[in-house]
């Protein structure tokens, strides 16, 4: 500890420690985040906001194990800030934790770590005292599968003196006459190693073959099924998928917060960020990359795989997203008149996007539409096939790009709206992502005030149990506890809390704030009191009145007046509860059964995508036919914005919504 | 100089030093060698062995100039050795000098370094006091311009609201429209800076298109002319041509020495090397990866262009060189049934090959034909033609590993020889590459056994000046040095030097091994005697034995016994005299005048398959069509060969030959 005293002492002397000031730390990949004081240790930090960090030697820079990496960060209030020197200084005592690699990485003791600054930390797998596990459930869609990558297992002749043909060759003219494959290029990184590959198992070898044109992976003997990734890579939150490419079976998901989020909280300020510095653009690309690669370890390891047997990749995102994570110059399509680089699909070589997966593999990103209306959305179209539909459907895909579609077999339109992370958990006071201890659901009696609520990971329900471990609110408890507290009385129309509720559950904070105490710190796993506050609730107002004024207007544009069909997808993770969405007013009246909770539509068009190449035509088609609207130039905007704000918006609006449904 | 001795001290502590032991050291690009006593400098040796390097402060360690790099070397008689601890240890003095990334890549002052070991040093270009200088000069061929990549300056509508089409959209349908390419895609690198460079003046660009299909580069303006690069990857010598792929003019050459040669003399110790050595064939592929970038950098620097202009590359390669070139895996093809990774032409992206220049540029390799007869030789035959010949052509190209073709349009038969690298200055005692100060004719008076010889770099020869600045002695050199001894009686049929003639230009050396003094010291810039030596003498009989022989088994296949014409190729830098070569018996008798030397051929047809895309399928179809023929295995192949070592092999096989022609 003398060390770390020592470290103290030395920031002090250089004035770069300014005492009592406050900063922000944000934790990834679960996306905690909060204020801590100057000086406090990452796992003092980590500790508060029910981030879980192994530490068996209780702090004492003993044990080793609260390893984390301090990363270069940004917070667009702050202007641009390296990690670095936002903690204190590295000692001996904690060096000889780490190996050089690890070193450079940044890597350090969360214990002996004290933070001088904004920060953004991951938390690496294995310091992480609670594993994630991933809750998302899919709706079930009926996959036809017919992957870009096919794999056949073939038996060449051995090489003679008198038939001394070239590996490359032997092994296309076995492919031509006994799959018929003609034609056929072997991409460069295959013919490497092709030699000694066919050499290992006595000339038995497993090929996998991209779009009937390609060879893009050999492997010796009879090799198991190629692998497969779907990833929907949102503005706040990354969801991967693995699947088998011959089966189509889900073999694995994970989630993970958008590594960009470092660089910018949302896609116009990392543009910015990506404008305003020289190599931002590849800072940006870089933090995907290794995010994606991790993912791909992380799920193949998960199932004894490895991540070189993927041989395809699907990627969906918002057009920003998109220009990132392909590293396109990403400075004119924020601007007028937002032309992106590229809008149709793209395949590129998974070498040439530094994702660590089959070298030789394609990763596929699926056609974008206009503005910021993206292959994200499309994969949305995919999964819900609205242009097959005879009814019309709303489609609200809620994320913190939100992307609201109207349509059917006859006319389609879309349009983006500029929702915030809150829906996702972030940028809520005990805001977190859809993980064990978060709060999922929630009940207030409108008598007492006193919360029921349900913990992701725990069965039973506050007050049936009176520990809960609960950590923080995933997205779908933020929109229920809002309805709820609306339902009960606790908060007006406006969204402003009554503090004149005689209850303790309803109180100021030391700012003089309104706020509500959803659970007691004895009933946490943070020590601390969970509560809604009034900032929280508006962020909530500012999401759903967004994501209702752009539905309104494409109904308009549509020329109608009602829909047949809600349907409310986002990668959330934990589903919406409909009736809580409903009684918010996130979206026009419908009756209730025909609104549907799909969980993650891009996540699920994207695998979709992944398994059948044919409706990569279909994705173009779409892509290309539906009618994007600009909403936020609309004269009269802003009026009808702050007007649904409101919850609900308006009571006669919602004939649907009675008094028990909410 | 303190530390230099102190270093020294440690070596001799460590007893890594044993004195008056002899290394050798390699010196790159320049290919000159030497033995030196443990403990002497890197400077001196460089001084001893004529090769230029900078030393303004007179070697004190003071001005910094003479900067090397200690490479990682082997050597075949030694096993793997490291560069690192062959040289004394770098102190402070030194380290001030260089960079952190010099440090790191081996750099030294070559005044502080002194040989403990078998070593391998590269003068890298500002530090070499002499600069390279080609005089490589190509025969006069008719090239048809036909180049794989067109370029297109074009204007494009810029977008507006109405027209939000994205970049890549907009630039390929202006491509359709306006020049009739339709179906184009754009490499993915291109695709990252597109926006700034559409915009960068007022959406004019130049488009660089490889065989109507892909966009591989994009420049805003009118950009001058696409650039291409041909090399010949020999396995002592590669030698590089920049062309303008618009006009097919031939902007600048530059050769060098191949990088790895220091991980093998010939090619059967690289494949050797390759695979007893877990990272052998990354580090022979990354040696040639540099190489070929640094040759790109300096040509294109030379004409004030950049090596990210350099649209198209075509290489060319004998079987093992393409292995390692390509990184392919070399084990198989080094035994028996000789089977290549893959032998038809490929097309591989620059940046997987990891050569800088532009990334979406295609790397061209010519198809290889069989055993060690590869696409150097279809190289050869493109420029030759002689499948469109009547007559019978016996085309010898002389290099480290020699090929040799026979026929006209009716057959063509192609064979291959070791000849070793003496006929290209290598592991000759003065032997060097044809650069200035090289003695590269020779004749000898047969009355006072006194020469006359000519330096590259002077118009007059010995003794009409009495400084002539000789190093060494390139290949033409050896070719006629060894003719001329015969001729003037100094050496028998045998090639024994007669230690009896009364001339000082005959003597015996410490270790009693004849030799004959070409240049006095005095005369020279190595301030040594230059001298022929007996193994010299060997090294030339034995390279022309194996070709000749090689030769007259074609002629025996192909049931002929005699040609029509006999044409010399060979990349050494200096024509050949072809009187002297017919003289030593280098090939079957022909009249003279039907003999002729056409300088670099392979590197011809290199260029010529680079300006013109439709030579490749000749290029395929004469790869496949050519029959090889393995002579090594033959029999009576060891006592030809012996017969053949004779100069001339005998006398009444060549009635051409007349007493004044040699």
């Amino acid at each position: 500890m003398e060390q770390s005293a020592l470290s103290t002492a030395s920031f002090l002397l250089k004035g770069e420690w300014k005492m009592a000031e406050a900063y922000t730390i944000v934790f990834q990949p679960s996306g905690r985040r909060g204020e801590v004081p100057a000086g406090k240790t990452v796992l003092a930090a980590a500790q508060e906001l029910g981030v879980g960090i192994e530490a068996s030697c209780g702090g004492k820079g003993v044990c080793g194990k609260c390893r984390i990496i301090v990363e270069e960060g940004r917070f667009e209030k702050l202007g641009l800030v390296s990690g670095a020197s936002h903690v204190s200084e590295r000692g001996e005592t904690e060096e000889k934790f780490f190996t050089e690699d690890e070193l450079s990485r940044g890597y350090r003791l969360a214990c002996l770590t004290q933070i001088t600054g904004d920060l953004v930390v991951t938390v690496p797998e294995e310091s992480r005292s609670v594993k994630q596990v991933i809750l998302e459930k899919g709706k079930k869609r009926t996959f036809t599968i017919n992957p870009a990558v096919k794999q056949y297992t073939i038996k060449l002749p051995a090489p003679t003196l008198e038939d001394a043909r070239d590996d490359r060759r032997r092994l296309l003219d076995v492919l031509e006459e006994k799959e018929g494959l003609s034609g056929l290029t072997v991409d460069y990184p295959v013919l490497r190693t092709l030699p000694r590959t066919l050499r290992e198992n006595d000339w038995l070898v497993t090929v996998s073959v991209w779009q009937g044109k390609e060879v893009i992976r050999v492997e010796s003997g009879e090799a198991p099924h190629s692998l497969g990734i779907a990833i929907d890579i949102g503005t706040t939150t990354l969801a991967a998928f693995l699947c088998d490419l011959v089966t189509g079976e889900l073999l694995s998901k994970a989630s993970r917060m958008n590594p960009e989020i470092g660089y910018g909280e949302d896609v116009l300020a990392r543009i910015s960020y990506a404008m305003a510095n020289e190599d931002g653009g590849e800072k940006l690309q870089r933090a995907m990359q290794d995010a994606v690669s991790e993912l791909a370890a992380q799920m193949t390891g998960e199932i004894g795989r490895t991540p070189s047997e993927v041989d395809e990749m699907v990627l969906v995102y918002n057009t920003a997203m998109h220009h990132f994570t392909l590293g396109l110059d990403s400075r004119y399509v924020g601007r007028s008149p937002f032309a992106p680089a590229a809008s149709d699909a793209l395949d590129i070589k998974a070498r040439d996007l530094g994702i660590l997966i089959n070298p030789s593999a394609n990763i596929h990103s699926l056609p974008i539409e206009a503005g910021f209306v993206g292959a994200d959305n499309v994969a949305v179209l995919l999964a819900e096939e609205p242009y097959n539909s005879e009814s019309v459907k709303l489609i609200i895909d809620i994320g913190t790009n939100g992307e609201i579609d109207l349509g059917n077999k006859e006319r389609l339109l879309s349009t983006s709206c500029a929702t915030g992370p809150a829906l996702e958990g972030a940028q809520i006071a005990f805001g977190m992502r859809a993980a064990p201890g978060a709060i999922e659901r929630i009940e207030i009696n409108p008598e007492t005030y006193e919360p029921r609520y349900k913990v992701i990971g725990k069965d039973e329900w506050f007050p049936d149990i009176s520990f809960t471990g609960a950590q923080g609110i995933c997205g779908s408890g933020i929109i229920d506890v809002v309805a709820e507290l609306y339902r009960a009385g606790i908060i007006s129309k406006a969204g402003r809390i009554n503090t004149k509720l005689d209850t303790p559950r309803v109180r100021k904070d030391d700012k003089g704030k309104a706020e509500y105490v959803l659970a007691w710190a004895p009933e946490t796993a943070v020590h601390k009191d969970i509560v809604i506050t009034q900032g929280d609730i508006r962020a909530v107002q500012l999401a759903k009145g967004a994501i209702y004024v752009g539905a309104k207007y494409l109904m308009e544009k549509y020329g109608i007046d009602h829909v047949d069909e809600v349907i409310l997808a986002g990668a959330f993770g934990s589903y919406i509860n409909k009736k809580s969405a409903m009684a918010l007013g996130m979206f026009p009246d419908c009756a209730l059964e025909k609104v549907q909770a799909v969980g993650n539509a891009a996540g699920d068009g994207a695998r979709i995508a992944l398994l059948n190449v044919e409706k990569r035509k279909e994705a173009a088609k779409v892509a290309r036919e539906v009618e994007f609207i600009e909403t936020a130039v609309e004269p009269d905007f802003q009026t009808r914005f702050m007007e649904a704000l409101a919850i609900p918006h308006a009571k006669d609006e919602f004939p649907h919504l009675k008094e028990g449904d909410a």
